[in-house]
């Protein structure tokens, strides 16, 4: 076994406006290399205590039980449904985008029956189909997809399918991963269980430590669970001793991420919640009116336009992969394509916390454009830079 | 729900001789502090790559499967037994500390039954009784502790309990938490089909991305379990796809927990892994001795001594919490007290990584010195001062 000769670390310097994870904010980062305490010491307590109403403050909630999961996004996915799906339950999930079926997933895990209510990839939940699905099923648990990274649409009427399950006494989890910070999202007033979300898209932090909320009437059902959740890791119960009134040791907490979720929380409170998802609308809109005004299409109606993951057409004529491949190449850009059924068909263009800038946007048009009249695609450059421009000029 | 006000990041200083988190390496933090790119980014996949050869190296194994386990330890402790044991399974773990009773909640999560060999907290396995164990119960999987972290104890002869579990053709998964970086561990030429670890102990990285390998005849079971694994964020079949030849996407990597585990593990192979124990040897050894010139006996006997973690008992007349609570409060210095059935009775000083050096040692001895003092005990501070001093100097 040789020893293996490795350099130092010198990655490449990206502009990051893929689906995550995004830029990250040079306080976020600083906050990264500080010195660790120990995970039960005294003064980490204190920044538990922060890093939770933080939390509530930018999930609009009260919800005593709010915590970063020691893991990336999924994780905390996988806190929320294994833990509150028992075996022998019924859970109610969409196929409207990619992270549907990775609800899917975890609940036949978590010893779950998987129910359905349909709609098209790349389209939101009709409350009626939702009312249909809860009469045919009557499902224990109701999960959605808030934004859906895959197809960058953003469920609106949440009051409304919230209402339809808990007419039906059902309990609702919200997959925020990319509304949370970024897009409007009032947990409490929407009546919204459960949500969980990453800290590596819209919070702008790097990904370690996931946020996740759940109201009493959940986490009675999950402290009253017959037999234990599947997960030793991820068991909210026993979290409970680490996160609640004893702080008492369960796992060693990734403490630097906690760090850094702290200080990427702290800057969504300086601007204030409702500013900041005033800020996604703006500079994403700005994107938004230069790609249209090149004249491609973006693949959500302006109803469910999802401002921090911008879904837009591949034109015709054109290879997704060849234009993300130069965007990296030429312009050190990442943006990502499709998945699942939108394989070939979109880009996923981020728009989210730290690089959701004026000067990231500009960047992304002009980049893009150049890319897509490389490839030969019919694209009005000169006129989506101006669109943009004005539209951050304003 | 009003804004919180929460000030700037500002913990204290601490010097870190507990159990874990051990101190960083400034190049490990500094690495913390990279910007991120993609977690499939080009680039990232050479870091990814990287990262698996210096774990190789680290664990002493040739094994494919070789990875880090997006969690802290106790997700890669996840990840391999409930990944290893199906259903149905028996699974053999250790009476002889904390960690073996955790073993047992996972493998029991993961639908095995679970059997146990006995030893006292502090003595380690012996032989016999696994033998005995074995030809009881013929269990599909034996777990053990190789460095007990709640006792201070290592496991001597690795080989020959593997060889008895290969006798009766069961798979070995090693606890090595405390061990990897630090105290010699051979995974391929001790016969260990899977080992776990974490990264905050000897390896001085910041908690977040686990160690993980598993050989052929492990990774055998794993992918043709008849039903998937109980959680689908730690099932490696699924991040076959991610860390192996594929490089498909499963979930979002903790990019910057790998930058960190890629410069630690950097430093391993710098060291060397056998100047590495070696050191952690020497350190460990001139804590030891001024421990012992003081008056105070150490947990484990010295067959069973473990550097990284040293066990030290609780001298009459002293309460354990009055010492560690002093040694932060005076000194700014962690060290813990016991767990279990220990509780009460032992100081736990971890002398781990980059903790494991002459200037932390000496600022150990004399501070515990003086608070073994204040708080009343019966000790020779001179003599302890003495012979770490000498002990360092050789």
């Amino acid at each position: 076994m040789e020893k293996p000769t490795v350099g130092e670390l010198t990655p490449p310097d990206r502009t990051l406006m893929g689906p995550g994870p995004s830029e990250v904010h040079p306080r976020v980062l600083r906050a990264m290399s500080t010195p660790l305490v120990g995970h039960l010491d005294p003064s980490f307590i204190e920044v538990m205590n922060d890093v939770q109403d933080l939390l509530r403050y930018t999930f609009r909630t009260d919800n005593k039980w709010t915590i970063p999961v020691s893991g990336t996004g999924s994780a905390s996915m996988e806190a929320a449904i294994g833990n509150v799906v028992e075996p022998g339950d019924t859970m109610l999930v969409p196929t409207n985008g990619y992270f549907g079926g990775r609800m899917e997933s975890m609940a036949k895990r978590a010893g779950s029956e998987v129910v359905h209510v349909d709609a098209p990839w790349g389209e939101p939940l009709d409350p009626e189909d939702v009312q249909a699905a809860f009469e045919e099923h009557d499902p224990d648990v109701f999960g959605f997809v808030h934004a859906e990274t895959s197809t960058g649409v953003v469920q609106p009427d949440v009051s409304e399918l919230t209402a339809i399950a808990h007419d039906h006494d059902a309990l609702v989890i919200a997959d925020c991963v990319t509304s949370l910070g970024g897009v409007e999202l009032r947990v409490d007033e929407w009546g919204i269980d459960v949500a969980y979300s990453g800290p590596q898209k819209c919070l702008s932090c790097p990904p370690g430590a996931s946020p996740l909320t759940l109201n009493d009437r959940a986490m009675d059902k999950v402290l009253s669970r017959e037999e234990p959740a599947r997960s030793w890791y991820l068991d909210l119960s026993l979290l409970e001793g680490y996160w609640g009134d004893e702080r008492a040791y369960h796992h060693t907490a990734p403490i630097t991420n906690v760090y850094a979720l702290r200080e990427a929380l702290r800057l969504v409170a300086e601007e204030g919640i409702e500013a900041r998802w005033e800020r996604h609308r703006e500079m994403a809109g700005a994107l938004k009116a230069g790609v249209e005004a090149m004249g491609i299409e973006m693949n959500a109606p302006d109803d469910y336009w999802l401002p921090s993951l911008n879904a837009v057409r591949v034109p015709s004529g054109v290879t997704d992969t060849d234009v993300t491949d130069y965007l990296l190449e030429q312009y050190d850009l990442e943006i990502a394509t499709g998945l699942g059924d939108l394989d070939g068909e979109i880009f996923r263009i981020g728009c989210m916390g730290y690089s959701a800038r004026p000067e990231t946007v500009s960047y992304l048009v002009s980049a893009l454009g150049d890319a897509l009249e490389k490839q030969g695609a019919d694209v009005d450059v000169e006129a989506g830079l101006s669109a943009t421009s004005s539209a951050l000029g304003k």
